[in-house]
């Protein structure tokens, strides 16, 4: 499995994702799962879930294309076309490579990817681009997507992140979602990767890799549980006895 | 859906379900998921979760059999016998009601079965009854079970519960991971039912419906909706300005 979240608030986008994959439980591998298209009047971020094959195959024709005559991420005009753009590549592979012996098999073809960044001229934007390739954009009021294993890491991003939560605020939100997630599900791992966007700047204002051991989450996850626990024992015990 | 875990500790068990039943959003009912079954040398308590005309229907049958001269709850010699009833009676009302028609309509007709009680002259158990009627026992490494949306509850259960943990602490962990679920799932919802059994007697310690407005709900989930919010803002921001 993966996890992945990005949360699009006021000031800009924080976006992260796990880099654990499997293929059952005896084929695990690390592999990052954002992928940057920057030129000087862009910044589109990627981040992928499902089958590591189809993501692969969509990153690659994406990437590419960069430079043909053709529609590609570099030159359309508007995040909503690289949105579009990103599904029709994505239905593409699937179809190409989704045969009935792999169906039968049980092989599961399909991902998901989170679209976040900003083209010059507009304000910065974040979709989630489905399986099917259709999308769905965040708005003011649901200000995150998840893809992957999500709903671990659902009940603190429901209770902090809102459409003005500051940056690093939302940042250090989004760790926690890991913390718990990583916690309570083999199949997210580590490193995390962290990217935040500034809306205006065409370029991240932060990426960072946090790999096991990383002194700041470290101490993050240490204060987090430890605080949970004292929390836990402060809150009003049940008014009966036994 | 539905949420309900159960926790075996060294003293006791804890079991709580909600008690939501939706069909598509535009059918959304009340329903009691805890059933109790005792006599003078026994207490078991059923919890379920899935489609409610075989949890309906297993239960009925399970309490018509009461007094049959054949095997039932009230005659099964241990805790294990009772899983194995459970699941026998489970697979007798999925294969008569399960038809192809309704298979192909994508009808689910599965459900499952956290069981958990003492029978006098062993201890107190606690099973996961699948939808295939075999079974798994919770034990000292693994002091907790859920079925239904079980995932946005979990983290918290994975920090506090362990096989010492007191009974009440169980239970107080138990009702926040409700909390949890609550909050970010909207196919859970009050009232949750919540039973407290002390090993050794057999009639349950505490049954107790938690209504929407249970003045020690409100305030345990205002606690810990502030104090979360709190310890949020108290743990170390991230290292970097932007």
């Amino acid at each position: 499995m993966t996890y992945c979240v990005a949360v699009r608030v006021e000031s800009g986008l924080v976006m992260a994702s796990d880099s654990r994959t499997n293929a059952g439980v005896d084929h695990v591998a690390t592999f990052r799962k954002m992928a940057t298209f920057s030129a000087s009047d862009r910044l589109l971020v990627l981040l992928s879930a499902g089958n590591l094959a189809t993501t692969q195959s969509v990153l690659s024709l994406l990437q590419q294309r960069l430079h043909s005559q053709h529609e590609n991420l570099n030159n359309v005009s508007s995040m909503y076309d690289a949105a579009c753009l990103i599904g029709h590549t994505l239905r593409e592979v699937t179809e190409r490579d989704q045969s009935r012996e792999g169906r039968e098999a049980g092989v599961d073809f399909s991902c998901s990817f989170l679209l976040g960044g900003q083209i010059a001229g507009d304000t910065h934007r974040l979709y989630n681009i489905y399986p099917q390739g259709n999308f769905i954009e965040a708005t003011d009021d649901t200000p995150y997507l998840q893809i992957g294993e999500s709903k671990y890491g659902k009940p603190i991003l429901d209770r902090v992140i809102e459409h003005h939560t500051e940056l690093m605020e939302a940042a250090k939100c989004v760790l926690v979602s890991f913390d718990s997630t990583i916690r309570s599900n083999l199949s997210v791992g580590l490193p995390v990767d962290l990217m935040i966007h500034v809306s205006g700047r065409l370029q991240p204002a932060l990426q960072y890799r946090f790999a096991e051991g990383d002194p700041y989450l470290v101490k993050l996850r240490e204060a987090w549980s430890q605080g949970l626990r004292q929390l836990f024992s402060s809150i009003p015990d049940l008014p009966w006895g036994l």
